[in-house]
């Protein structure tokens, strides 16, 4: 519970209309808000719902100010102001401090003030956790690795050893960092070597890494993650990729190894991107879209294809199969109909 | 060991020829089945194999009963009847109840009879754990989080905090339930702010969650999962999902947030849905498709394509690149014949 | 820190030039390697550094010999040579034995001498821990379960109940071995029933198994993997399925129920492979294609389809909707033609 003035302060909106210190008790979507939830209005296909709210007040841009029944907080942003509201409402556990006693940690870990070490976790020999870090229930902490400030793993977190994590860092249940890279060498007889992993990860401020998302130590070189990236659940980065300042991946993404992706990229879900490829900033990926080689223009990539009924997709797939003919026979007829064309 | 009465009883079949008292030792396929085992005919596939068996006992449809050698378990569904026979031999650990003295359970959780919870679990503050629940060794269970009776977390589950579970759900090990909904709004300068994820994720009754799946709590109302939905492994679930009652998703599903799955839905490995659009019931989608729109007849679709030898695939890809160039070529064509077959 | 000597016996390499007492420091690429690191040329994109490299000695093929302008490690193989030496700068914890007090093990477990079970394991009833093994933290070995001497599980691996690891198996944090299968049966009403997994997995000797990746159990026999398979991360491999020896298959890979693949094969990233099929030996499969088929044939196979710009893929796309339109009108067109060639 907080009021519309706290809300207003926080947000960074300007309050129209409405009084400071009206309770606000949650949020609700401007369909679904009775009164007392704050709303918003950040796609314009809800623009329809904003007339009828209940809602004892809105985010809004200012053109749709003046369509606003109730209190209205104007932002530029709606979105990013709706984002700071919101954190006002979110169920966040105390802040505790000090080491879980079913927690084990090395006596040779440093462990500044202000952390909390959560039940059953294991922090290793040589590990540094500055302060203000959250580590929630069964994560495990390598050898020498490096927990930045007011970072948090949120449970089930494993980031093995000599990995550096930067500051501010959110970390989602059963994500692994600084894994070994799959590197091989084939013997003469068709086996494979493991090639040691001998670098590591870094991993900027401000990195979000999703559930169960993996991050392969480098083969020599460091994984480098840049500040402000954003990593959904369930993505594979391979050893030694390189992904530049706040680009944005989603759920199932794999990266091979050596790929170098710029800043301000945005790749859909289930993307695959090559190893050893470049992609350049600003490029974005649609869907289960793959990058094959390197991209150098900004601008927007696809190459997923959309459902159809299956019988007909099975004629589509079949006649695919035979481009190469189609192909040759068009130019064929090309020549015949010049031929004629030439003796009509 | 059980008797062949008591499988009869258990499955639902009907025994024709046998003694009841018969023992049977386990199950085995038709043609490794051995004196003492049970057998089952499902696939006619398999067929050819039932006039030789020599299982103690097959499992079979009417129609193949005429065939059987051996003392017959008739069923309209042999399918059924033998899962449930199947689970007569299924090795179940003892069943125990208490908790682990290594398990580390808030004095503020409500803890029902006839739970189990093991090793190194983590239960938080205003958790409620129903009757008959087993909770496997490294489970965390969140805050204010309800895990409704008989449900069964095998291993190394984590449950977020406030997430609702139904009754006889059962999950695999490194599934995380209600992890953060992957929000992001974009400032101006192009770096990404967290929207917080206030919503959770609701589980029906008689759910199975698979190994490594992860399902994000919602942005603002829940994630929602409806009984008897079946997920394999390595699914990602975004946040605001909707998945219709007795849909089945096969493994490395992905589903992008906001999307609305029907009832009766079979989506196969690998499939990518959209997100924000609505598939109908009873849509089955074959594998590594994309669902990039939604789709509001049952039926059957598809978008992938198989492979060809490399050499052939190249020559395809290179030729698809160019189809609007055939397309236009083409259509020149036409007209040419038909100018020409006009002054003919 | 080791010597050149040491160098050249455990790398199995010839050195030409250099002194065997000369120290070396580290392992770095040509271009970056500083005066007493080693440093090595295997892919030829590399050789135009090998000129000026600063490295103390450089692992290289016979032919690269005398281009090199450092004390030289001549190996056939300068990749299995670059390996083995490799392993001599990792960074690995120290060898411990015994189990760490917050650990639990059940009475009933045998576990061998020279054995590490870390920070807060499971180990349950009858599960046999052969000698040598290394068990990092908060792994869970489940009864009857035996793991092979010498391997070595990182961290938070499950394996589960009477599952077989071989010799030197290496398993990364996050791995899953030994979940149920996805087995349903259809009930008349739609619901579905799930069916028993009554068989297990075996590993075989020297093999990998990626961070999070997922292995099922066998429905009534064994998922198997034979020797030598190395499984990248966040791969699924589900019930029944047969992984021939020394084959690798990359990020991501989804194998459905009951197929078996070849010994010697490689597949791509995020593969999909169908159900109930049987690929060859020494078949490789480039990234993201779809194994809808056996393949009988070694060689390599392909179905990805690589990037375009977006508003060029979508005029493709939609031609290719249009395939089956295409062939109908051009076979229209060549009758005409062949009627006009005729009637001409």
């Amino acid at each position: 519970m907080t009021t519309l003035g706290e809300i207003a302060v926080v947000s960074g909106a300007r309050l129209r209309g409405g009084d400071t210190a009206t309770v606000i008790t949650g949020v609700a979507s401007l369909d679904s808000a009775e009164a007392g939830q704050l709303s918003f209005l950040i796609h314009s296909r809800y623009r329809h719902y904003l007339p009828a709210t209940r809602a004892a007040a809105v985010i809004v841009s200012p053109r749709d100010a003046a369509a606003c029944p109730a209190p209205a907080l104007i932002a530029d942003n709606p979105h990013i102001a709706y984002a700071r509201a919101a954190a006002l409402f979110e169920l966040v556990a105390e802040p505790q401090t000090g080491i879980h006693p079913t927690a084990w940690v090395d006596p040779g870990a440093r462990i500044a003030e202000n952390v909390w070490i959560g039940p059953h976790c294991v922090v290793e020999a040589g590990a540094t956790i500055e302060t203000g870090v959250n580590v929630g229930p069964h994560c495990v902490i390598g050898e020498q690795t490096l927990i930045g400030a007011a970072s948090r793993l949120m449970a089930r977190v494993t980031v093995c050893h000599r990995v550096r994590l930067g500051r501010r860092v959110l970390v989602h249940p059963g994500a692994v960092i600084g894994s070994d890279g799959f590197g091989l060498a084939l013997e003469q007889d068709g086996r494979w070597l493991r090639v040691p992993q001998l670098g590591s990860v870094r991993i900027g401020d401000d990195v979000e890494i999703g559930a169960n998302t993996t991050i392969d130590r480098g083969a020599l070189e460091d994984t480098v993650i840049e500040d402000g990236v954003k990593l959904d659940n369930q993505i594979q980065v391979a050893h030694n990729v390189h992904i530049g300042a706040h680009s944005a991946l989603a759920g199932c993404v794999g990266i091979a190894g050596s790929a170098r992706i710029g800043r301000h990229c945005m790749l859909g879900g289930g993307v695959g991107v090559a190893g050893h490829l470049t992609i350049a900033d600003r490029v974005q990926v649609t869907g289960m879209s793959l990058v094959a080689q390197s991209i150098t223009q900004s601008g927007v990539y696809s190459s997923g294809l959309a459902v159809e009924p299956n019988r007909l997709w099975n004629r589509i797939s079949a006649r695919l199969r035979r481009l190469d003919e189609l192909f040759r026979r068009l130019t064929a007829l090309e020549k015949t109909i010049k031929r004629q064309d030439g003796s009509v």
